[in-house]
């Protein structure tokens, strides 16, 4: 607790005014925000002037630890295994968490996922996880200790004891315009993988159309400001900067994706969702400690996808029941003989959430069948009148503005023209 | 009534990101604030972005009519004088509004002061005002033009009607840290002055340590910013720069700037407020269009008290009953023969403060007898020994944290030596 007394409107001006804050600051307005002592428009005042004139890393250490004393901190430590757990800043058809858990975890390395719920053009593990009839994300504590004992995996959502304070503020900044802060971000995500209590941490810092972080710059920086926080907190932590300006595989919707990821776990699926599973896998399994087991042989010989089954029906669903399937379809034609040189992330994601996947406001219901699937990813070769998109909904009136969102979204270039490509994996940071 | 809708998240991410806000976006903002549409929380992140990246003129002058537009205008056409009013930024030992107001009203301007009341180091008019028994500052629109028309000069409460986004808004800036904006401050006073429907007007813009603004260069902008407002709005504004590194008188605190005040009308009183009050009121009656008035002459010959003395009795005070004085009384000595070189005025306001003549909250009651007296004033040879300040109090507990606050607030410099001092009135602008 802290042991000295401020002023809101003393720490908000000096903020806004330049200075860094100390650390008593920090730890009151932190603290008496989460008891509501601070009120809401004066941490939005705050978290503006954080916006607009930053914070050092002490300060964000600083701020991620007050947050992460707002709340209870779990314990891994009477596990036999080693933990090692994954953060994806967000994409579009990012399903990677599904094959990841159970992958990891047939490598021998446990994996407490906590996750969250979709908002906006971006998908959530949970709603994805939810389209298996039977599957349920709450757990209690105990309850994910014992199946990380057993399963070695879990991936459920974040109890509200867990860094309440980023709770709150979160929900404050997502109407206040001060979600894009970097300090902001960078100690939200942090302050709840350490209160997790995982080992190692890897962090998949997207960049691209599709991304939070739209500059390979900013994603940079949020990726170095997160592995300093982690390493600073005794977690072994590094980052991938990966490319979001295309989705990632070939669908983008709760099902979709996880049809997708069986397919993965079952040794197929496409290529990019590989590549990213094997090399955030390979990650984890080195900041756990786990050098001698190569996770290319665990899709192949079905180990990983033993433990997505018991990790499913730990929780209560069903892996062999079929998944649920939207009542209708809408195919978009390719328009030319050519190559598919782009296909645009946001554009995908949005037309995927317009058409029931994600959600407008939190207290919204998603589809489980809605999303979107592309039948050519961008490098292929596409032939006039081909099927290039599928538009799956429940509601056809939604077609119409998922197709607006969708135009200009994509490009078919003559054959023999070479796209330019991004690869995947842009740089390792930590 | 603003013609389109829009998104609070919008408004605010557009003046983070430093653009000027659309005149639609503004009128939006403004009314849907007023309406409770958008949250106090929503509102404090733009004000600190508008703090932080500024507001180009046109902005200013449109958020000023939108703050005019959330409530009533007055009207004072039926008047058969011209109208002037007068507003300072704030000061220490400030009562010019009390001689001011009846003496151009007695050079034939009608004069609608609608004052407030002091908080922080800075006394306010009401204040002073309810120090004379029987005075009361509420007044009806209806009772207010009666006055005017009658006696020709009324210094009364501001109603709610008038500008009810600029009450919340300023009460919202108060607790976040955004009272130092620039652009907020000048539509703030300038929306309040233009709804008020006065012809002319009179800004006194403070300088100096017990001043808002502590710098020249801020003041001058403050004073264009809002010169340009008043005259865009058809409103003839000049403004005066003028100093505020010592206090204003000998007198700061509520009956003590009555009592000075009366001596001013009745042809005497220091010298700095008697300059400083022809010089606005000159300033006044030019910009209402009067100039075969010397107002010197209607202190001298008495017109100006006479014109007070029905001022005070029509809000029901009694212009001859003793003003109140505080129980408890404290003299500081000069500490040495030589020349008083320096009185600081923020070191006398929060004296004052501290003694009871102003309030930490809103709620808070004011003492009407409380203050400070200073018998020197910058450039005034003392003598070692003799009474330099007195203290006035009802509760004699307070002298020890007033006492501190003058330490250091001013300066004996030995005889022979000349004290630089600042000029009264620094610039005109306008």
């Amino acid at each position: 607790m802290p042991a000295e007394n401020h002023d809101a409107v003393e720490v908000i001006v000096a903020k806004r005014d330049g200075h860094p804050l100390s650390d008593s600051q920090i730890d009151w307005m932190v603290d008496a925000y989460t008891r509501g002592v601070v009120a809401d428009e004066q941490m939005s005042a705050l978290t503006m002037a954080i916006l607009l004139n930053g914070m050092d890393r002490r300060e964000i250490a600083r701020w991620t630890a007050a947050m992460i004393a707002s709340g209870e901190r779990m314990d891994f430590s009477s596990l036999t295994r080693p933990t090692a757990d994954k953060h994806s800043t967000g994409g579009v058809g990012d399903k990677i968490t599904l094959p990841l858990a159970p992958l990891v975890a047939a490598c021998g390395v446990a994996v407490p996922q906590l996750s969250g719920r979709g908002l906006g053009h971006t998908g959530g593990t949970l709603d994805k996880l939810e389209s298996i009839p039977g599957w349920r994300a709450a757990l209690s504590n105990a309850e994910m200790l014992a199946q990380l004992d057993d399963v070695g995996a879990v991936i459920c959502a974040a109890g509200d004891g867990l860094a309440p304070a980023d709770k709150k503020l979160y929900a404050l900044r997502d109407v206040t315009g001060t979600v894009e802060a970097i300090p902001l971000i960078a100690s939200s995500i942090m302050s709840k993988k350490i209160a997790e209590g995982t080992g190692a941490l890897v962090l998949d810092v997207k960049v691209g159309t599709g991304a939070f972080m739209k500059t390979e710059a900013l994603a940079r920086e949020l990726a170095e400001t997160m592995v300093a926080l982690g390493t600073d907190a005794g977690v072994r932590t590094v980052a991938l900067l990966t490319d979001m300006s295309t989705p990632l595989g070939l669908t983008a919707g709760n099902a979709l994706e996880v049809r997708e990821s069986v397919e993965v776990l079952a040794g197929g699926g496409p290529a990019d969702v590989v590549e990213l599973t094997l090399a955030l896998a390979r990650e984890m399994l080195a900041a756990a400690g786990v050098t001698d087991v190569d996770p290319a042989d665990r899709l192949a010989n079905g180990t990983a996808m033993d433990v997505w089954r018991r990790m499913i029906r730990a929780q209560g669903g069903d892996p062999e029941a079929p998944l649920p399937t939207a009542r209708e379809q809408h195919v978009v034609l390719a328009p030319a003989d050519g190559v598919l040189a782009r296909l645009d992330a946001m554009a995908v994601g949005l037309a995927a959430w317009r058409l029931g996947a994600g959600r407008a406001r939190k207290e919204d219901a998603v589809q489980a069948g809605a999303g979107v699937e592309w039948h050519a990813r961008p490098g292929d070769v596409v032939r006039a009148g081909q099927p290039l998109l599928t538009l799956h909904t429940d509601e056809p009136d939604r077609f119409e503005r998922a197709l607006a969102s969708l135009e200009g979204g994509y490009d078919v270039v003559p054959e023999g023209s070479r796209p330019e490509l991004t690869p995947l994996v842009i740089d390792r940071i930590g």
